[in-house]
């Protein structure tokens, strides 16, 4: 899923999103509930209509980026009580509220509140983080059971850090409240490639395969395509918009930084075996030109082809599994994106 | 002439300039010589190819931005020397030098090198600076007859301030030198509408006209039907770029701040009477909210509005003067953008 954090993928006409292949987009609940505001998003219409994106759209509980973001905050078991990083104005997040939101934006598929700690933590603090988020869990249920619509569905996330029995714990507990798609949260904060696949592998066996398993908030190709192998059917990553706005290309080459000199007069095209219409017609020498001239065109077309590419990376994998050729994709992407075999 | 200071109409593709009506782009001397470089840009193939805009290409002198970007800069009969404004490298601009640069970009309308001066400034300094400019005339022109192609055509400049007398000079002795267009430059400086207009008067029946006259970094909507009415045909001006990226818009109803509260609840389109699909497809709302948000999307979609409606303005004047009925034209449309009748 591309991140549209406050009502856009920056850099991208709603069109180039859908035309790179995107299904369904993410919004960050933390970021519209201040502006322009849950209450006004659903006077407007709620977001898909706001901002003319037609298709599915998932939203955070907000909780990651009230933890990330806002300045003085307070976290009960009630919920997380927090100040605005616009105007320092008060707000109080609880599960119950998040789902309000979630529901107020109108999106698709919603998630759970959560408490995400930073890791390496205490293994007693990671606990009774989990335990405090599957109490969420429930909450968030019984909201989403008021607030919900049909046609919109509620996920639960687990957690437990790098600690695969709390790991396991959480999966158990909440599956055995019964949602219809689970998140693998508390990931890619700091933990590394290794310790997170590890993860993956001790925690999705403990849910269901039938129902979608999503890996939030993660991450580079290499992270993407183990993940996958480990059983992940869903993502959403700032990467591609982000690293595009500051210069870098994803490619089926591998990544460029197109800021480098040695680009300043590559006349090839950007990613020749990209489908982007950008990636084939502008060079390299011009995408080096307006990252160094900070043109926003630098940042539309790199935003632009890596989106493509992120997308194109996840429909491979899926004709790959299709194919029964996983392991053999794999192999051979990896190497020809520059990493290693693992 | 849709403004492309560095290679790009800012947070436009080329495709969208297009599509908006415009014929002829501008792109700046001054900010390419530096970056990327002249005699890179001609190993790169030119800005055409560079940038991927297959229309004719405007260049100014440079002289303009040298003045008012670059640091230290000393003035002699010669030319100007200064220094860079990104890293304090230090130029040389001749007349020469400029046409050279300006033929490297491959620019198909050239513009000589002349002295441009604040106002007000004392008659002298004007007069001095004109006749400068006039000297600098004669020099890009056989500069030109050197360094120019086919179909590239050498632009000269009028100057003399407010000064009628000295405008009229400025033009008979430019008009001896035959070039195939002249600009009126040194307006939009300071001098403010009436002035600006009052100097078109009698600056205009100087040149002749079959010869397409220019009138240089102007202006607003009212600006260019008023110029136009006084025998003005090419114009250039970053106020529909720039004014979109702050939040501005030109519409057909007048021009609106999408910053102001007033929009935040706003859902009716942007323009509903301009052709672009943006004014069309996006509510005041949404882009009151991206605008608040500082998300590129918001400039992007209010730039590419506002270059439609300053093509859709052009493009209105022609058609109304060619159906003879300019003048009704003129009436209506000033108080349809809410200008008062002048």
């Amino acid at each position: 899923m591309p991140v549209g954090t406050v009502g856009t993928v920056k850099a991208l006409y709603p069109e180039q999103v859908r035309q790179a292949g995107a299904d369904i987009i993410l919004g960050n609940t933390y970021h519209l509930m201040l502006r322009p505001g849950a209450e006004r998003l659903a006077r407007l219409g709620g977001l898909h209509s706001f901002m003319r994106w037609d298709g599915p759209i998932l939203t955070d509980s907000g909780g990651f980026q009230v933890m990330s973001l806002s300045g003085l905050r307070k976290l009960t078991e009630d919920g997380v009580a927090f100040q605005s990083h616009f105007d320092g104005s008060k707000h109080m997040l609880t599960p119950e509220r998040s789902i309000e939101i979630q529901c107020l934006i109108g999106a698709d598929i919603q998630m759970q509140l959560d408490e995400c700690i930073e890791l390496p933590s205490e293994r007693a603090e990671i606990e009774r983080a989990m335990q405090l988020s599957v109490r969420w869990a429930e909450r968030s249920k019984r909201a989403f059971e008021q607030y919900g619509k049909p046609g919109q569905a509620l996920f639960a996330i687990v957690q437990g850090g790098t600690d695969l029995a709390l790991r396991q714990a959480s999966a158990e507990a909440l599956v055995a409240l019964d949602f219809p798609g689970y998140a693998v949260g508390g990931l890619a904060v700091g933990e590394g490639h290794e310790a997170m696949v590890a993860t993956i592998a001790g925690t999705v066996p403990h849910l269901p395969s039938h129902k979608p398993r999503y890996l939030m908030g993660v991450g580079t190709p290499l992270d993407l395509i183990e993940a996958v192998a480990r059983g992940i059917d869903m993502f959403d990553c700032v990467m591609p918009t982000r690293n595009g706005r500051h210069g870098t290309a994803f490619t089926w080459g591998g990544r460029l930084n197109l800021r480098n000199a040695q680009f300043a007069e590559d006349l090839s095209p950007i990613d020749e075996r990209s489908t982007c219409p950008a990636a084939l017609k502008y060079s390299r020498a011009y995408a080096h030109h307006l990252i160094r001239s900070e043109e926003l065109l630098g940042s539309m077309i790199l935003t632009w082809i890596n989106t493509t590419f992120y997308q194109e990376l996840m429909a491979a994998m899926r004709a790959a599994i299709a194919d029964g050729r996983f392991d053999s994709w794999r192999a051979e992407t990896k190497a020809q994106l520059g990493y290693l075999a693992t």
